[in-house]
Formats: C-alpha cells, structure tokens, sequence
C-alpha cells in the first residue's frame, strides 16, 4: 500500500475538519483491517483501494495528535474493518456499532469505511457513550452525490474566473492552465469525502474554447486533478461542448446522426478513460441560453444525449444531459409563454426514450434557484428516465455568499417534496428510482452547483461553508433533520467556541433562508434583482427583457397567473393534488402565491392580512431580523478566530446595508404601485 | 514652403469631401497670394504658415481633378489672397467677393483662407453665379471651436476603447499605443477644418495610467499627432489625471496649494510645450465621478484650475475644467438633494475667482446630454468668468448611432436660448463673451464629445456624418439654419443623389430628434434608458440608484418637482423670467413639464391633452415617424453607394426594432402605473 499524508495547509481555514474535530476518536487506540477472508474469491483486494491509504493516514493523523494509537485488532477499542458482504455489498455504505466496549466501523469496501471513519469523527464522544449498538447501517440515499464547479480556465470577461463564484478564483485554473499545486483541490476532496460527496464536475457548463481543450491536448490535466480526487473515494466529469466535434475535431456538423461525429466522441471517450480509468462521464448544457445543441440539426436532446451515452456506454460513464432549457429571447409583451414550463416541455415528451447511462438533470424549480420556487414538476414526468436534481450550493440568487443565509432548510423541503401528495413519493425518492411509474432501475441522484474557490475561507462568507456541508449530509440523507446538521457543522468548525456562542450561529443561521425571503422578492414572485449580476433589488430588473421573467405588476395587481383557467396553464403539468392545490387561489399555499396567480394588492392572506400588509410587514421585520442577528454576532464575536470574526463583521455590514435596500425599494416599488399605505406608518419612500 | 499631398484614402468614406464637392471650383483657374505687401513690417509671413502648403495643396488637387488650372493672380477667377488688416486681423475670418467675374476669398491668415477655400467648395457653383458681392465677412463666432475625444490608448474592460463610442475603435491609438500610420487623423483634420472646427483633445477625460504617460515619455507620439492637425489649423489638448503629481511625479500629494505640486505641472507644462510649441492646454475632470480633485485637500475648484492656469500661463495655454460635478452616490430616498442643481451651486459661488486662461466648460443642460433637458442656468450665472458650453456629438443617449437622429436642431435651439427671455443674449453670446453682466473680456466657446471612431464610415451610422458637420457648422455661427446645414452636408456628402433622394434625406433626418424625443422619455423627465450603456428603455432604471436621476413614478403622478414652492428649488437658479415661467405649471413650457414639475397623468397639457394622452400619442406617432423615414429611404436607397446603403439598411432594422421596443414599453409602464386607457385603444401591455 502506498502512504499517503494529509492535505492540510495552515494558511486556509480548515472549515468543518480542524485537527480538534478528531479529538475523541483520535484518543482510541484503533486497528485498521483491509483484508477480508473472502478477499481471495477473485474479488479486488480492498487493500489495493486507493482509498486504503487515505484511511490509514486519517487513522494515523489523528491518533498522533490526541494521544491515540494504531494497533493490532485484539488490543483495540476502536475497529475499522472491511467486510466483504457487508451492507449489501454497497461499497460507500458502513456499519456502525458499539458492544462490550468495542466501537465498530465495518463496510464492504474502503470508501464505506472512510465515511464511516469521518461519522465516527462527527459523532465525537458520543461515539463511545450509550448503550450498546447493534449493526447501525448507514447507507447512502442515492450513488450520485455530486458538485459542479462553473469555473472557466480563465477571467471570462463577463462571468469572472469562476461563474456564479463569490469565494475567488477557482481551485482547479490559474491564469489559463490547471494550477500546479493541486494542495487545495485536495483539502476540499477530503471535505467532500467527510460529508458523502462522491463527483466533482471540475468545469464550467458554458464551455469556453480553451476548456474543450480538456478533453483533448489538455487531458493529462485532467488525470491530474482525477489523481487527487481519488484517494477520497471522489469521481471526476468534465462539462463539455456539443460544438466540439467542429471546433476541436474540425468536422463539419455535430449533428447526432452524422456517423463521424459519434466517432468523434468515442475516440474522445476512449481517450478520456484511456488517461482516467475511473472518470466519471461527461455534463452538457446544449440549447440553452445560446450554448450549441441537436436542435441545429433538427434532433431532440434525447437524441443528443443518446449519441453521447453510445461514446461513453463502453466505459461505464455518464452524460449529465442539462434540462435547463428555455427560449430566452422571449417577447415580454407575449403572456402564453411561460418559461417555467419549458423543462417539462422539452423533456416529457422523450421520457422513455433516454439511453440508460443518461441523466437528465433538472433544476429543483422550474425557473432558476429563485429563493422560493415550486419544486419542479418536470422530476416527476419521466419515470422511465434516470433523474439528477440540480440545486445551487452557490448563492447566485440568494446573497452572493455576503449575506449569512444557510440553505439546508430550504433543501430540505424541496428533496422531501411529496409529488403525489402527503406520504407519496418526494423528490429524493424519486431520484433515487423511486418514482411510482418507474420500474425502480432508473437511478439518479442529486447535483449542485459548488460555492468554492481559492479564499482563504473557500466560501466567501465562512458561514457559507455550511451549506457546503449541509448539501453532502442532505444528498446522503434526504430526510436528516437540516437544523442538526446546521449544529454538527458549527460545532466540528468552531469547536473552541462556547455553548453560548453555537446558541448565537443557531440563532443566525437557522432560519436564515426564511429571513432573507422576507425582505427580498415576495411571496414566490420570484427574481426582481438586477440583471445578469442578480444581486441586489430591481423590482422591474427583468420585466420587459427577453428572459422571460415577468410579474405584471401595475396599480391594482402583481403575479403570474399560471392556471389552467385563465393562465399560463404551468398548473398542468403535476400531478394531482398539486395541480389543483396550485391552481385555486383558495388552496395555493400563500408563499407561492404570486408565482401562481395574479391577484390584488388587497388580497386576503391565510394569515387574514392583506397581500401589501404582509409585504410592508415582512420587509420590515426581515431587516430588523437581520439586526438581531448582527447584534447575537457582537456578542459572541470575540469567541471566533480573529480572522473568521474580521470577515463576518464585514459580510454583516454588508448585509446590512443591502437589506435596507431591499426592504425600502420593495416596499416603495409596491407602494408607488398600490398607492396603500402601511398600516403602521413606517417610512416608505 | 513645404508641399503636402491631400490625405484621402479611398477605403474610408470621403464623408461631404468627396472630389466631387470641388467640382465647381476646381474648374476655374485659381491664384493663390499668399504674401502680403505688409509681411515686411516685421510681422510672421504668412508663407511660412504651416497652413499655407494645405492651402497650395488643396487647389492643386481640385483643379488637377476638375480641369481648372492654378494661375497668376492676372490670369485669375479665382483669387485667394492674403491682406494682413483684412477681418479686423481675426486670423480665422475670410472675407468673400464677387466682382466683375472675380471671385475672391482674403484673409488675413493662411487659417482663415482655408475656411474660405472650404466656402467656396460649400457654395459650390452658386459661387460664380447671380449679382455680385461685396466683402461679405465670415467671423466665427467664437475663437474656441472644439471636440473632446473621450478615447482610451487601449480598450477600457469597461467602457471600451472610446467611451460612449459608437464608431469603432480610438482613430489616434490602438493596443495601447498611438498609431503608427496617422491617416485617418489627417483625414480626420481636414474634415474639421473643413466646417471650421480647430481644436481637439485627444484622450478621454477619465484618465488612466496609461494616458497619463502622455504627457510624459509619451510625449513625442502627441507631437506626431499635433503635427498631423497643425496644417490643418487644428491645435491639439490633452485630458489630465488631477492626481498626474502623485501617480506620474512620484509626489506625496496632489494639494494646489502645495508649491511641489506646482513645480510638477510648470515642469510638465514646459515640457509639453517644448514638444508642441502651439499646443492647445489641458482638459480635467476633477471631483467628479470618481476622478481624483482638490477636494481631497480641502480645496475648490477654483484652486484647483487656477494652479494648473498658473502653469500653463506662460506658454499661452488653455485650461479646460469641467463643471460635470454632483454627487453620484446620492440616496433615492432623499428628494432634497437635486443633481440638476450641482453644478450651479459648485461654480456659482466662484465667479470671478478663477484665472483668465481658464474655461469653465458647462454641459449644457444641468444632467447629462438628454434628449430634452433646459439649458444650463450654471452658463449664465458666471459673468466673470470664461465659459465653455460643452454638448454630446456622439450620441450617448440619443440612439448610440444606431437610430438616425439628426442634432442640428437641437443644438441651435440650445446656443439661442435667450437668458433673459425673448431678444435678450443667447448662450452663445453668452460663451463668445457677451453676458450682460461681464466686461466682454472673458471668452471662452463651444466644445463637444466627438463621435468619430476608426470606422469606414467614421460613425458608425453614415448619416450620423451630419453631425459632425453641423456642430462646425453651428460653432462658427450659432444663428445658422440647421435645416440648410442638413440640406448643404446631404449635398456634398451624396452629390449623385437625385433631388428625391436629397429630399428623402430630409424628410428622414430633418425632424429626426423630435421623432426620437416622441418614442423615448418624454416631456423632459430624462433618463429612462439601461443604466451604464444608456441604450434602449427602462423606465425604473435609475430609480433606486446612486445616480440622482429619479422621476418618481407612481399610480398617481411622474415628474421631478423642482420648483421653489415645493420642490428642490432648481428653478431659483434662473435669471428671470425662466425663474418665474419654469416655476408655474401654467408658464412651463409643455416640453419640460416633468423636468421642471410631479403631475398627475390626467394633467392637461397646452394642447388640450392629457398627459397620458400625450405619451401614448407620441410613442404611437413616434414610430410610425420612424416608419415612413424607412419607407422613404427605402424609395431612394439604390441611389446611394452601395456599402453606404447596406450600412444604412442594418441601421434602420435596429432602429425600428429598438423603437418599438421603447414605444411598448413606455406605453406600457405609464398604462401600469396610470391605469388610464388609450383613447384610440391601441394595443398596450
């Protein structure tokens, strides 16, 4: 077995893994065992894993810094153990248990026994309190637990070194060329693994010329990011460009059906798993937003991505085909389109007819990562597809990693979603092959766009690394209370910091995603930000442009009616109860009112307040919410790291000042509008 | 005397110089008398002028082309002469005869001779025909007639290589560098001289580091650049950084009073000058925007000019100090402070403070360059001082050169607004020293940003050609008709074109601004375009921003009240009678009522309409104007050299596209906001 040291580099945060988060593990005296007696069978010697030297490494480290010991099996308290039949022989499952004193951590292939050691490490001294456990297996909800990074190579001149990136540069390029130390890539690899993160997709999904490159002179780059990833049981994709076959193969079309061009992609896919035996696929945005696609030829995306499954079916690999597709030169003067419907629209109709290494990933609302969007109906409407559900880790629309804004709540609900209803099939289910049409054989998984790059803090905003984490522990498990996650986080970061001070990053953090809905765009009307940057209020930011991205507002009303009866008819497309849940103003659930009806001003909330009260009132308490915050921040600040506490008091001024904003605009673009006043006379401008 | 060649390339548009614009000329025989039986009195000959080989030049080649001859002044029926006493000794004026068959251009200086040999070119063959003339004296108004380029040595990553360029890139620099081959800027000289234009500043007044090495090692490349002009009569400024001292000189501070700092710009001045021994001076912009000024010191904007006069004092130089100062981070929330107010309220209080050898240079409206704003009430409230009106050639709000939008109008409009009512001084009169308050000794003149780029057609737009021309044209003399200004730039621009052609050229360009002011923002209330670019509508787009620039729109009522009654009392800033007749919604003219007033949309105007009316009325007229322009051009287009006419083709689509695209929306936000249907039932959004 080759050894392996830790990426650990004092000068970046060490985010959710400082050497303190292994203190009542590391205490053990523990014994690693990677063979296993059935190991002779044929089967792969697990010890030859490359995860094996990670574990060893991770054992050593932490035994040498709290006082532990690796030993031998029959001197330990602490057992990591490889068991071939274990856990139903799913290779990142483990089995935890503790009897007669003896912690065990079993699985039948060392990547279920790494996440089992960081569990371990998580539970901290409860690891080794309680009663006895008895084969407590923890497996994860679906095999695809995956980040997509939009970083380009290079400064984009609109977009930035890394689109939608608010920590930095990227981890991966510098200057034009994948960096040379790779430490960092690394250090996030074991965050990743720490949290159940399972694939990287390391590039941009609006693929530039340089980064097609990837696939071809710029290959041995790619291997070497994939030999970093590795040992931290993590799988790398490349996004990719359907123009590629011309741009980079020089052939004359990329039309699916044109013979050279699917040899084009398998000779490209043969080199790719030529240099990375376990590469994991490939991701593709094609017709969206001006990228190339099969519609040039008159294909559809199923036979695009079809084309691409062939290439990449030999090899065991994936194509990540995007659903985000949507006429984004629309006329605003034209109410019948509506681009929430277009997911559903482009894809429904070819359910069935997807390839089996084919994920269609789709976005979890129908628009765009809004702070609040119905979950998207286009994830039930192919059972007989393999689904990925795509979130945003990243805060594009919800603060640019300078608002505190903690996501795990909002995940939650939306993977929880029941499409059929109270108890039905949610979201999770459904990508994990659970959809009640579907034969259980088509299985996706979740993805997200990552919020990482090269700050020190990797997110910007250090409480933004919580939602890193939270959307590993969440994409492992569906159903884990979010809140608890938010304590694990805050507890393994700042573990010096007292019981008063994790009371206070609660207080912060925990409904923090509620707060920033309440004095940002209202009620699920969705956008109202400044174009393309999309920070910052803009009431009618969007409302005559080509996005089509409109709320209608005028003196009497605002809103989209999205109805069968007399809207858009978006209401269609789920399934019962929710198409008539949604569709009655009476039952449509008030936090999305506006996103599916158009409706008065002095419109009667559930909660018995008027539309524009409610509006007034949570603008008003938002902001004042957020000074809460900012004051339980003053008062535990100086428990935090100096450079953490710097960073945050400027985060949170910055917040500060952007909420006013946004509750002052909104209030006043919705009183110039209404011409009702508050009710308690607060200023409006 | 040196001999030069005429700079015409024959792959960029010869704009109103093409040879044919000297046939009638060009047939006769000319003399050219460029001694002067007074030279020997001690005065410069005026043979030796660098403009007498242009002069020699010009003649050479239009007779060479058309078949006359250069003569003896006895063989003559042309003569071009030089009498030293003639025009009162203004180097710039010419006098023109016609007696007995001899037509006669004197002039006291090869300078003016050049303007009176472009005349007779202008007049073509009316030169030679009907009764004859007798010493009709040409005089510019003013001896500052001038153009600021705002061009960048290499391409801004934000405003591009010239600002609110819309021509292609800088004619003078490219990649960082001045030209190596100064053609064009040859070429580009004569088109000035040509409509009496004689000073240009080469770089932008947002001075970067790199431009502010111009007036450092870069010196020599602005001399290469003065001596392409200089034949021309075209002397040559440059834009200065305040913070030259401390980012160029290595110095501490930028304080005016700061006796180092001094010495700095003596010893720039000198240096500059020993270059360019007729170098123009500087242009600044200081405290403004960003740009670095003496505020930083605690010091006004009469320091400030008056240091740099000091230095520039000894070498005859010029100071440009630009009067664009306001605060550009204001709150929307406050309705007291009013940008239209800044600039008074900066330089009144200085009158009579500031050196004679500087021109405080005035936009001249109180914003910036709208489509319809009042004239600056800042231009005439500086009696001791020499002031500067400066406009927009290029058209930064006005269509961007997409739209045809004809200025001349406009700006005639603008130099005759009498101060003090009806029959009273002009702008004009006001900028050429006449304020009635003054002593006539502070002049100063006309300047604008130009519009010229390295485009085949100079602007982008062909037709926007005519602006170029008539802002020479109405700088040398105010009280000319803009609309025989159009029709003398269409004739020699387009000599084969038909008189239906020359007539649909009119009939598309004559009224042009009316029509643009009827589908943008109306009746003064500015703004209303994209933020940053100023192209294209978005009636809220600067509502919620730093920029000072809100009309306030809500269900009820627009404008911007800025009377002294109730409002930010801008109007106090006038002599009467505008004080009284802006302040009453009863005298204020209808073009200016939501400048100067917050009405209701039911207001009635003058002319019996509501406001409403009113802007749904223009909108729908004003692109159907728009229409019947295109229809017009398209009956006489195959006339036209066939690139001109592609170009022009391209043009026209934009501008109906965008056009429709600002009717809909102005239309449909004033009908959101107002509730108040179309009369005529006209489809509205």
């Amino acid at each position: 077995m080759t050894t392996v040291t830790l990426p650990i580099d004092p000068l970046v945060h060490a985010a959710w893994l400082p050497a303190a988060a292994f203190s009542a593990v590391g205490s053990r005296r523990i014994a690693v065992v990677l063979e296993d007696d059935l190991s002779f069978d044929g089967l792969a010697d697990p010890a030859f894993s490359p995860v094996a030297p990670t574990i060893m490494a991770e054992v050593e480290a932490a035994t040498a810094a709290h006082g532990g010991a690796l030993v031998d099996e029959a001197e330990a308290d602490v057992l990591l153990a490889i068991e071939l039949d274990c856990c139903e022989e799913n290779p990142e499952a483990f089995c935890f248990s503790r009897t007669d004193g003896l912690v065990r951590i079993v699985a039948s292939n060392p990547r279920g026994l790494l996440y089992g050691w960081f569990h371990l490490a998580r539970l901290g001294k409860d690891a080794f309190t309680g009663p006895d456990v008895e084969n407590e297996c923890h497996t994860p909800h679906t095999a695809l637990r995956m980040l997509d990074h939009w970083d380009n190579m290079d400064v984009h001149p609109v977009m930035g070194h890394v689109e939608r990136g608010y920590s930095g540069g990227s981890i991966f390029f510098d200057h034009g060329v994948v960096r040379e130390d790779l430490t960092r890539v690394a250090q996030y690899a074991r965050l990743l693994a720490s949290v159940g993160i399972n694939r990287v997709a390391i590039n941009n999904v609006n693929v530039g010329r340089l980064e097609m490159r990837l696939l071809d002179d710029l290959l041995p780059e790619v291997a070497r990011i994939a030999d970093v990833f590795r040992p931290y049981g993590v799988t790398t994709h490349l996004s990719v460009s359907w123009a590629s076959p011309v741009r980079l193969g020089g052939l004359a079309d990329s039309d699916p059906f044109n013979p050279d061009v699917l040899a084009w992609w398998q000779a490209a896919a043969n080199r790719v798993w030529a240099a990375i035996p376990d590469f994991g696929g490939f991701v593709i945005k094609a017709d969206s937003e001006g990228q190339p696609g099969p519609f040039a030829y008159g294909r559809t995306h199923a036979d695009g991505a079809n084309m691409l499954a062939k290439a990449v079916e030999p090899h065991g690999g994936l194509i990540h085909w995007r659903a985000f597709v949507y006429n984004h030169t629309q006329d605003w003067r034209d109410r019948k389109t509506d681009r929430a419907k277009a997911a559903y629209e482009h894809f429904a109709p070819y359910d069935g007819t997807f390839a089996e290494n084919v994920i269609v990933q789709i976005k979890h609302g129908p628009l765009d990562f809004q702070v609040r969007e119905p979950a998207s109906p286009t994830i039930a409407a192919l059972p007989q597809t393999s689904v990925a559900a795509e979130f945003q880790v990243t805060t594009e629309y919800l603060g640019h990693q300078k608002h505190a804004v903690y996501l795990g709540r909002m995940w939650s609900q939306l993977m929880q979603f029941p499409y059929w209803g109270e108890g039905s099939p949610t979201m999770a289910d459904i990508v994990a092959g659970g959809h009640p049409l579907g034969d259980g054989t088509r299985i996706g998984g979740f993805v997200a766009v990552s919020n990482v790059g090269d700050d020190v803090f990797w997110t910007g905003h250090p409480f933004a690394q919580a939602n890193l984490y939270a959307w590993g522990r969440l994409t492992w498990d569906p159903q884990a209370d979010p809140d608890i996650i938010l304590s694990d986080w805050a507890l393994a970061t700042f573990p010096e910091v007292s019981s008063e001070g994790a009371a206070a990053l609660d207080a912060i953090l925990g409904k923090s995603w509620e707060t920033y809905e309440m004095y940002t765009a209202p009620l699920g009307v969705c956008f109202m930000v400044y174009p393309h940057h999309h920070y910052g209020p803009n009431p009618d930011g969007y409302e005559y442009t080509p996005w089509g991205t409109y709320h209608f507002a005028d003196r009497i009303s605002i809103g989209v009616d999205r109805t069968r009866a007399t809207g858009t008819g978006y209401t269609d497309q789920y399934p019962k109860p929710w198409r008539d849940v949604y569709e009655n103003l009476a039952t449509c659930p008030d936090e999305l009112l506006l996103f599916f009806h158009h409706v008065p001003y002095t419109h009667v909330l559930k909660s018995g307040k008027t539309m524009i009260q409610h509006v007034y009132d949570t603008h008003f308490e938002g902001l004042e919410r957020v000074k809460v915050a900012v004051a339980a921040w003053q008062g535990v600040r100086d428990e935090f790291p100096a450079d953490v506490a710097a960073r945050i008091d400027e985060r949170f001024a910055e917040q500060v000042r952007s909420a006013t904003d946004w509750r002052d605009i909104i209030n006043t673009y919705f009183y110039r509008h209404s011409g009702i006043p508050d009710a308690h006379g607060r200023p409006i401008y």
